[in-house]
């Protein structure tokens, strides 16, 4: 059973998974690539992972069979089970609870070679529609207050299988970061009636030098303060506390935004790792008026020094201003050739 | 002219240096290890830095000439610099101000090849009396809050010269790591009336499945709710609020303490990139009742993906209990080989 712990001092919960250990790649320094034949996310490897939860199927394919064109499994090596109470207990002046959530899988699509940036609006605006999809079906557990969605893109971004997934990670905790900026964005609400999001966004249309792209209804920027260089964000324009409130055109804009982003980064940083989290505020609708749901993406360009984790002090090389220079004047006419053995074999 | 910028929503000062871009280990995702004829920390090179601060060598040697044992110099690709106002000022709903402050870099030997664990008690307790040394005379400089002190070992720890050092940067605000530290640790000592550090440090005697070592004054643990497997914490086991107010012979105790722990994660875990970083209190003495400091050493065993830094939630594979009891079993009087081309050369 994995526990959840908080530290007493700064009151961040983190998961104690040793089931987690027992996956292939943990402590490995280097990592094995899988090829398609070998990869569990491919069709045909269906029996090589927990039964599917849902996916997106042509009608008359069976479940757990090929044929599917995306598909949400839980994940083989969950950090959070399902089944059980929280048992909510100190132990002296410590905190623990039982690690009960949920950890899913979106495999988001059928092709072990095709990403992101090669995939159609379309495609791309399914992946978020089920991410949608899980989060309205799990804030249905009273159990759970949080749903983090995140992607991670390439080894050195945490990806243990190169073909294209996302995660979901249901839990009963709030995460620190999100914490702190409603926090953040409560002290600002109740200081000044407005949300400081709203606010930014304000200024980012204003000053410009940070705007990477303006979709619409959203808009990518460099932040001002970045921990990392190219860190990107990518915010609904008019007030939204919750991924899930979008309306379904929204979803196509927001596909086609994230697509183009995310190709930007590819061409102008050489195809790095990255990781992209939606912040989107807690299960409860306490935090509707002050939090404002946002994608951060993450390149992962320089090394990290433990120290900056051990401190929370970074030290960024990069200006926001010149990166999104750089990103803006890229070409995202210019797709990149899909790679890989599969390539050929896909339309 | 670096700048320090402020996150508007979580309040989390980063520094925006551009120099350091400059560094040639900047954005290469395989770094090139040096050899002792290539360093710029070797005897002989002393020209390759800038001028020393401060070192330990004997009579009759000359500043920035062979023959010291310990030399501190300034960063040559600097995060902060020396020179200059704060000029906090607004931008919008923005803060930014000079980036002022001083980024040292501690040569802890002469030798390319020796790192900590092959040093004698009194080398290590030199290295240690040197971070006293600075800490007091930066502390006299009035725009500056906070010092701190850390090590990167190893590439993958962000080590970007293998020759054994440790950085030192005093900056004109509190790192955000610590500004928590220091509201949980008030929070508790407003409620409590005692310091929640030396609460854990009772209980984790009291529990003992914890503790890797007791070193007489300090306490080494596992802490309860560990990010990263196997992350070590070094504890005065009596209330302490600064590393500079230890007595002389609490240094030697010390050093033989981080002499110890660092061989136990050496020869447990086969020579892991590290970073240690020292928590100590901010430079004004407002923090003294209840702050309590301390070291942090994270072993870099796992990849970090970028969404828990994204997130602030972490999974961690390895219960602390078990790591604890792992490192207790290392034998430490077993004292790996030195490596490298001068390894034979010294005693």
């Amino acid at each position: 059973m994995p526990e959840l712990r908080k530290d007493p001092i700064i009151g961040r919960w983190v998961i104690i998974s040793t089931e987690r250990a027992r996956r292939p790649s943990s402590f490995s320094s280097v990592g094995k690539r899988t090829s398609a034949t070998m990869c569990p996310f491919c069709p045909g490897h269906e029996d090589n992972t927990p039964p599917e939860i849902i996916a997106y199927r042509p009608p008359g394919t069976e479940p757990n069979q090929p044929g599917w064109k995306l598909r949400v499994i839980p994940n083989k090596y969950p950090a959070l089970i399902v089944e059980g109470g929280l048992n909510r207990e100190p132990k002296g002046l410590y905190d623990k609870m039982h690690g009960i959530g949920a950890h899913e899988v979106i495999i988001e699509t059928a092709d072990h070679a095709r990403d992101m940036v090669h995939m159609s609006v379309e495609e791309v605006r399914d992946i978020l529609w089920v991410y949608r999809e899980r989060m309205i079906d799990l804030e249905r557990d009273g159990r759970l207050k949080y749903i983090l969605l995140f992607k991670n893109h390439g080894e050195a971004a945490g990806a243990s299988l190169e073909h294209s997934h996302s995660q979901l990670i249901a839990m009963p905790i709030i995460p620190k970061r999100v914490a702190e900026e409603i926090e953040g964005a409560k002290a600002y609400y109740d200081y000044k009636e407005r949300c400081i999001y709203c606010d930014i966004v304000r200024q980012e249309l204003a000053d410009g030098e940070r705007i990477v792209a303006d979709c619409d209804a959203f808009l990518v920027v460099q932040p001002f303060a970045p921990r990392f260089p190219f860190e990107t964000w990518l915010i609904p324009k008019s007030h939204q506390s919750s991924y899930i409130d979008m309306s379904d055109s929204e979803y196509v804009t927001l596909a086609g935004c994230l697509k183009e982003t995310l190709l930007r980064l590819k061409l102008a940083l050489n195809d790095p790792p990255f990781n992209y989290i939606v912040h989107t505020r807690p299960v409860s609708k306490d935090y509707q008026d002050f939090y404002h749901w946002h994608i951060e993406i993450i390149p992962k360009l320089t090394k990290i020094a433990g120290f900056e984790w051990g401190s929370g002090f970074y030290i960024n090389p990069t200006a926001p201003e010149q990166a999104a220079e750089f990103l803006r004047k890229i070409d995202v006419h210019v797709v990149p050739e899909k790679v890989g053995p599969e390539a050929a074999d896909r339309d």
